[in-house]
């Protein structure tokens, strides 16, 4: 019998889709089967969410005191960081104490994938809005794991399986994105993109670079030169080293269905330009995976959702999904 | 019997796809159904093109010299500008006397849109190398109409059944967009965009503004505050105008699939924020529009394609398209 992987889950804001979309992973035949899924998160604040909406939490409950253990043949758990008054909670309302307790369900959880306790930390949605009014000014999950793990070199890559896309820049405004270009950057980004499609698809991934400029540049015609001074010698490199790609090719006709059927990832240079053919095409199934770091990590691909929260209505398919693509990075 | 519609279309530069996707529309019965199509193009080129590919040339030749006049009950015509040697053109190899003939075709089919000779002009792709090469310095098509019909006010528009954008800029650097934002430019665009779309549609448009940062700012989050500052003033005040529009959403989830399809337009930012969904989603039926010239303007939405030029691979559909929106403008 293969030993199946355990899985950290995050469970993210306790106001938000979090708990309910948690709750139905931890019983999810397919999930269970899969992997051992455990839920970092306030076992309280589980119960009094399964007790709304008719759910069950039937995992094993750990105390986050003890180093973390999961039992032999343990279907399921939650490993209980019960910061937060789970009745003082208000579903649909974010603060700062439901953003520091969400901030804590992430700490612990990637401390147990560095100590191997987990193969992969999955996480659920969390409010940056409330992070940062409980004084944690991160623009993002990914910003967390990239600096508590010590990760020298990481990128984000959102996945599906019609189409995925990795960001040489994620969270930074419009007018920012090219002073962060450099031609070392595109280029790490390119090979920790191979890296990454060659774990998931078991393959040497064929890879397209975007542009930055309208038609990439059209020969100088539009931009300064990014494509020719940053883009262009980054995917010559990348090509002396035995990668398969292309580029900079014009981001617009980059994602038409032929070439999105003939790549594995496309490289993109700021946040909607990947994000946009991503939402469009793949919304129910892309997956947030952050490439590069010491641990494996994905996570869902929408939000707190708070006007649905505690509501039953938020569908847990794309935390399954980040569930399933944890466990292929895992392998 | 009502009078069909006389729609120019002009030729594009003749060593690419355009004199073959002309030829095609010329004798498309659909296209002859709807309107008088009539060719601003070389009638030697079109002759020499129809030979090679095994197709024929049975509209009328009208000299360019003569005031234009299409006869009663004519089907289709060609206004032949001449200004190229037909023998010693090589198809596929653009260069500066292909550049000026395409430019002068489209210059011509102003002129006759102006005069109301022709109820609309539609344009087949020509080249920017080729008209930079012949010393014509125009980013686009567009350009060329905004200034040869003095238009004050014009954008861009990308149309097709399931999805339209329009830009608020279009050929100019990314790292230039910023610049050219404006409250007052936005606002036009809205309002080009509410026209354009009434037309189109006959009724009320429902409007959706995208933001220019990741997330929209993110309440300040990313970027200068181009929301607060630019965006949302503008959507404010074309609420206030009566005008059915939303924004500035983040440009990600803008192109979900629901919101797709309670959204006649929206309006974007720059060139890839649009040009991505819409060629992702609908690149075979896009049709590009000049909205706010004093004449109609729609246009192909692919390049010449010199790659496939004069093989008779390339499908007019597009080209097709666009003569029908035109005719649809012109009510």
């Amino acid at each position: 019998m293969i030993k199946k992987p355990v899985i950290a889950v995050t469970m993210g804001d306790p106001a938000g889709v979090g708990p309910e979309i948690c709750l139905r992973v931890l019983s999810c035949r397919e999930v269970l089967d899969s992997c051992t899924p455990v839920v970092f998160g306030h076992a309280g604040v589980l119960r009094r969410c399964a007790e709304l909406l008719g759910l069950e939490l039937t995992a094993a409950v750990v105390s986050n005191r003890e180093p973390f253990v999961v039992a032999e043949g343990e279907g399921a758990a939650v490993v209980d960081i019960p910061t937060l008054d789970a009745n003082a909670l208000v579903p649909g309302q974010i603060d700062s104490q439901t953003g520091r307790a969400s901030y804590e369900y992430v700490q612990r959880a990637i401390e147990a994938a560095l100590r191997r306790e987990v193969s992969a930390v999955v996480t659920a949605p969390l409010s940056k809005e409330a992070l940062s009014r409980a004084g944690i000014d991160y623009p993002g999950h990914t910003e967390i794991f990239a600096l508590r793990t010590a990760a020298s070199r990481w990128c984000m890559l959102q996945y599906a399986e019609t189409i995925a896309c990795s960001f040489v820049t994620v969270h930074v405004g419009y007018a920012e994105v090219p002073e962060f270009l450099t031609a070392d950057r595109v280029l790490e980004v390119i090979r920790l993109s191979a890296e990454g499609l060659e774990r998931i698809r078991k393959k040497n991934p064929r890879i397209v670079v975007c542009g930055l400029n309208p038609h990439a540049g059209e020969n100088g015609l539009f931009g300064e030169g990014e494509e020719e001074r940053v883009i262009a010698p980054a995917v010559a490199a990348a090509r002396q080293e035995g990668l398969d790609v292309v580029g900079p090719l014009p981001a617009d006709t980059a994602f038409l269905e032929e070439r999105r059927r003939n790549t594995d990832v496309f490289v993109c240079m700021y946040h909607d330009q990947g994000h946009i053919p991503v939402k469009a095409l793949a919304f129910d199934t892309a997956v947030n995976v952050t490439l590069g770091l010491p641990i494996v990590r994905t996570s869902v691909d929408h939000g707190t959702a708070l006007d649905i929260a505690w509501q039953g209505k938020a569908r847990s398919s794309s935390l399954r999904n980040a569930v399933a693509l944890a466990i292929k990075l895992s392998d």
